[in-house]
């Protein structure tokens, strides 16, 4: 290397470090080039960005490289040093430790909240107030499998209140403690989230993918989020609303996520590493949302990253295993599994029954897209009608139809996963349900599995229409519930609308044969179709069902299910319920799955169009410190290209707005003779100056000399492909090597709307 | 648009649908532009690529699409066109399920194979020839579980030959017999391997890697090679020799995946297209190969594939299920169950348990770090002395030497995977296993679960003294087997390999505790251990590993041992045994894990370097047709940039060797006028010229108007990145919009070796 390209190679690395403590900012009168000044300091806040951004990854990228380099070099000088690389080293399956643990704890102890403050609904436990139903006849000893309910500790509020059990009055009062209990927990919980965390609300999951994706939203995942979001969970849900704890749960595993990547300044100086943080927290929320810490991995993966690298996928893997196994240390259920819903089939499924798993698949789709399309019409409405403006006040009257209603019927007063967990499971010996109340033999001569062959008792009929009628009731207030200012997730509540469905129609199809299906496994398939259209998920939900129910056997039925309900829902619109949120939202974020097929090409789409003022640029060298701060406040573009002069038009590089206003500014305030007319050199040495002329600005260290570019007859599917694989921000257009334009994330999502029919204005924070 | 937009836009179509056979090929004498000579057909193989080549994978995608748009727009003209439409947006999901159906019954028919010709060596059914033993013996339906040997219609070789079936001369025969069996079929294997399909031997797996990253190699995935692997693959397992099938079934189920997209023209005629069809061939392959659908798609994910859509994912699910739903219908094991060795543990494992297994991740490490440094210093030494000359010597002689050892110990001269199902099985009251030989108490109170309180019998001791020495056999042979010239995979050798290991460390660890361990665990959690260490999958694995055991409530250990055992063969190199198999034949590769940290900028890569000859370009309107052929034949690049003049550098595009050189031959023969000193014009309109002078060449449709580029000051590990997530094959440098050089995807993979201190010149294919 001559001299010229090792100077050339200094400028570069010093813009790449950025964070240089003696930065070189030569500036000498005489032009000698020998005499510099130093900053004392680097910019503050140089490298980050503005709230509602975009990051460019593959700047972040390169300024992790940088870091690591330092570390490594700096690494051979002392043990000191070389320790300190080790811990860096290290320092990603730490977070990834702390993040597992945390995310295990806090979910075990939703559970555990959730489980007694369901039951605190209906009464309360006289030996210690803080155990739930089960746990105090539990502990109290006196309870055999059938006479649950009847345990002397477990007193009822009527109980308690009036020392009355059964009767009108007693069923009058617990229905209306039961309707008091489930509406202060939610006014509890909107007014939490509203006044402490308003990003609280909803599932998080469309808000984590556009994070993901690169999207700045300051606060999203902040500390007082995870607190508020803990609360308020435990809350809403043990209000008996019709939502799932598992969405949310996603939300805090990466909350947690951010809180502990944040104590790392790998990874918390760096958006693009925090991200694969963020990634791998999400597997973490899955896995113990679910239990499922395969289903985790691949969820993360397929559902909600945007930049999913291999070395992610191994950490995802290690922080969802360690969730997992928190979990069950804690053990909620108190099964010692990691599984919620863990059944046991014996029966091996036969070849005809693949037909009605593939029917299944189709409702699912359906129920999916009709899921879909009317929950959206619902938040539109909310959105831009005057309802948005009541939120406390939807929340207390959604919360009050659902307990009037739900309280009368059994299936729907309990909890949803106590209700799930008894739908998947096949009826044995022991089971009192009303749903097993089949007429025993007396002879019992038979073993337990043949069982359905009995012919049904009347607890069955019973059970099927309540069935129904929760099955509806369910699939509306659903529609209505999802997309509250509360937190609310959609899984259990998809999955158990659709486990009715089939059990009514498949119950009353197979009792008559002696060789009868297993009705659990229509549920648990049924459940997967369901979850499918709603998510369009695929390999991730297969994973995740039958994790979550130990259903090995059965992979082949829940992937028929699962790609069937995803063709039909795909039918009637690609979008499932997450990117139609994000959609809705107006959140900037570029759909991997979307498929650009149009024939425009970049010049189309770039800015300057046809007739438009020309392109605000710098030039390298004849610009005053003035012409540029004229620029930059007569527009508000993020960056601005470089070019040699105004008539060449050939690009040199980009420089940043933020970056900019930053130099300036500093060298203003610190550097003598830095005025207004200074003159702005982008170039490597400044020539002479005349003796009298004003100290000039050497601005070459903030200058990205590697912009992006395309030329202007590339196709835009081919940009398209290049903004979500490389992760720009920007890109810029040339012809022969003169700069033509300019490509941002948002001209290229403005664009896909267009092609797209659709307003291209909604493309936009909102 | 205006007029010269328009023209300018259909030049560019014409450039990318390439194949429009009325190509505009301007070419008047007198200039005035409306007069155009047609050429009667595209040329031949344009928009193919040569063998031992990288396709341009932005290229390949950019042609579907136009593919795509073409079919769209024509089906809006009549119903055949629309039905035509329909059956394109489906062929996919076609080919997939072709692609399932074959590759399930190539594996159920190999099962089958291996079972008989196995079985062959030692004996045959008299009352059906084409019977296995245990066919033979389960028709006959005199034999209950413990005397499966005692059937009389299976007959040794010593019965059937001297009528005597004990005894030392009998024993000598039936070892001689089982010698020559497996000296027959290695050396018909080899032999069908070296005449008709040179490319059938070794795993394939790393090939396919390279050619899923987007390398040609002719006929590797040929009829005939699907032809002779799979004959080969069958005589090679049932010859005995330490190697498994489960690499060469996914080589398999990959020439299904070729064979079919063959037979449809949106694969067939693009490579990119193509690949996604080979990955999720991949996947029906490991499908079939373990019984494991999921585990399948993720390792064609996470090991194999290089470009995957979320597309392909959904794809790779169908096929992978088609595939095991048909070996399940063939049932080749008899067990109406996909899962190969299907366990059912009941007992829960501990806490204090994840020592060991954390140990076996340590033990997997190591071995497989030990396995991939001493097999690939024999395969070098096998490229590089005379041993790589007698291929067939070699394959008779380690045949003989495994047949010679393994026959005396019955652990080794049973087909591994029936040894990994007895190892994986804990001893039940039918087990007849010497290993399981237990001294029985006489009065049996205790259920079948307490057998491991038993005292061993001396069956025990035997049987760990024979699993000891088939241990060290299994691991030395293995070494030397895998890499020579038949069809051999790696999975199950080194699966049965860890087995041995930690039976016999853990049985004596365990036998005394009353609350002893599963020894069937220890077996799964080694062989995954062993197998990470080897291939360093961690999440594909694992899944494979409980979906081929149906252990899913091992999750934890399993993960555990996985990761460990990563990490530790990670910290002595970071190669698992395809990347250095890959590595080790020069392929190609740009692998996705190795991460690029090095300073250097795209300057200090490109070509030409500081002190060489300028970069060889065409001029857009200034070189003769003689010239263009002269820099053809003096140069072997493969494309040359196109700029104004050679004075201002200024980059117009980049046209492909193969098409200059088609375009001119076409031309030359074709259109009159066309001679040595036409101009070549690649602008848009050609300057009217002189009336005497020659008929110019217009070649603005075979120019790529979207090259990509870089500037000089880009980091390398951008480039890196770029060329990696884009599938680039070359990428142009410049500097303020000058051209300078070029970096072909050789030059990267040149110059990472060079700065991982390799030698650059190891990176071609050889």
């Amino acid at each position: 290397l001559d001299n010229t390209a090792l100077h050339e190679f200094t400028d570069i690395l010093v813009f790449l470090l950025h964070a240089d403590p003696n930065m070189v900012n030569a500036g000498d009168m005489n032009g000698s080039g020998n005499l510099m000044d130093f900053l004392d300091e680097p910019f503050p806040d140089v490298g980050t960005y503005e709230d509602f951004h975009t990051i460019d990854w593959l700047r972040e990228k390169s300024r992790d490289t940088d870091r690591h380099r330092k570390i490594t070099s700096k690494s051979k000088e002392s043990i000191w040093e070389f320790i300190k690389s080790l811990l860096d080293a290290w320092s990603g399956w730490v977070v990834m430790l702390l993040i597992g643990l945390l995310a295990g704890t806090l979910a075990g102890v939703i559970d555990l909240a959730v489980d007694w403050m369901t039951d605190l609904k209906e009464g309360v436990c006289l030996s210690a107030f803080w155990y739930s139903h089960e746990q105090c006849c539990w502990t109290s000893n006196e309870t055999t499998f059938d006479d649950r309910d009847k345990c002397p500790q477990w007193q009822k509020w009527s109980e308690l209140l009036v020392s009355q059990s059964e009767g009108a009055s007693a069923y009058i009062l617990n229905y209306f403690l039961y309707i008091m209990w489930a509406l202060c927990f939610a006014f509890l919980a909107v007014s939490l989230v509203r006044v402490f965390a308003p990003y609280a609300c909803g599932s998080g999951i469309p808000e984590i993918k556009t994070i993901l994706s690169g999207f700045i939203i300051r606060g999203y995942l902040g500390k007082w989020t995870l607190l508020i979001k803990t609360v308020t969970l435990v809350l809403v849900v043990s209000s008996g609303l019709s939502l799932g704890k598992e969405g949310p749960l996603v939300h805090v595993a990466c909350c947690c996520g951010n809180f502990f990547s944040s104590l790392f300044s790998k990874y918390s100086k760096n958006e693009g590493k925090r991200r694969e943080v963020l990634s791998a927290a999400a597997a973490a929320g899955v896995s113990v949302a679910f239990g499922a810490p395969i289903g985790g991995v691949l969820f993360s993966l397929e559902e909600v990253s945007y930049y999913f690298p291999l070395k992610t996928l191994w950490r995802s893997f290690f922080a969802a295993l360690v969730a997992a196994f928190t979990l069950r240390s804690i053990n909620p259920f108190g099964n010692s599994r990691l599984v919620l819903f863990y059944v046991e089939y014996h029966t091996p499924w036969y070849m005809a029954e693949l037909f009605p798993f593939i029917l299944l698949g189709v409702f699912g789709g359906l129920w999916g897209t009709l899921f879909i399309r009317c929950n959206i019409a619902w938040c539109r409405r909310r959105k831009t009608t005057r309802l948005g403006k009541y939120p406390v006040l939807e929340v207390i009257v959604i919360t009050a139809i659902t307990a009037i209603i739900a309280y009368p019927n059994p299936y729907t007063r309990r909890s949803t996963s106590e209700l799930i967990s008894e739908l998947f499971n096949d009826c044995g010996a022991l089971e009192s349900s009303q749903l097993c109340d089949y007429i025993n033999d007396p002879n019992m001569t038979r073993p337990v599995d043949d069982i359905p062959d009995r012919p049904a008792g009347p607890g069955v009929y019973t059970a099927m229409w309540q069935l129904a009628l929760a099955l509806v009731f369910k699939i509306v207030i659903t529609i209505f519930t999802f997309g509250m200012k509360i937190p609310s997730g959609l899984f259990i509540p998809s999955m158990l609308a659709y486990h009715h469905h089939d059990w009514i129609i498949f119950r009353n199809w197979c009792r008559p044969g002696a060789d009868c299906v297993t009705p659990g496994l229509y549920a648990m398939v049924g459940a997967a179709a369901c979850l499918g259209g709603v998510t369009r998920m695929t390999v991730s939900l297969v994973v995740i069902m039958f994790e979550l129910t130990g259903g090995l056997e059965y992979i082949v039925p829940l992937m028929a299910a699962a790609v069937t309900s995803k063709w039909v829902a795909d039918a009637f619109g690609k979008e499932g319920i997450y990117e139609a949120h994000i959609h809705l939202n107006g959140y900037p974020f570029l759909d991997v799955k979307d498929e650009f097929t149009h024939r425009t090409l970049a010049t189309d789409v770039m800015r300057p169009r046809r007739g438009e003022a020309p392109l605000s640029v710098l030039t390298q060298d004849s610009m005053t410190v003035e012409d540029v701060e004229t620029l930059i406040k007569e527009t508000d573009y993020n960056g601005f290209p470089v070019v040699v002069s105004k008539d060449s038009e050939r690009l040199i590089g980009f420089a940043q707005r933020r970056e900019l206003i930053l130099a300036i500014k500093n060298a203003r305030q610190r550097q003598d003779g830095v005025v207004s007319n200074s003159i702005v050199y982008f170039t490597e040495d400044p020539p002479e100056l005349p003796p009298n002329s004003p100290h000039p600005l050497k601005l070459r260290r903030i200058l990205n000399l590697s912009p992006f570019t395309v030329t202007d007859h590339t196709p835009m599917e081919t940009v398209v492909d290049i903004f979500r694989k490389l992760g720009l921000r920007q890109c810029l257009v040339t012809r022969s090597g003169r700069l033509l334009g300019i490509i941002t994330k948002k001209d290229v999502l403005r664009h896909m709307a267009q092609m797209a029919n659709q307003d291209p204005e909604s493309i936009m924070f909102n």
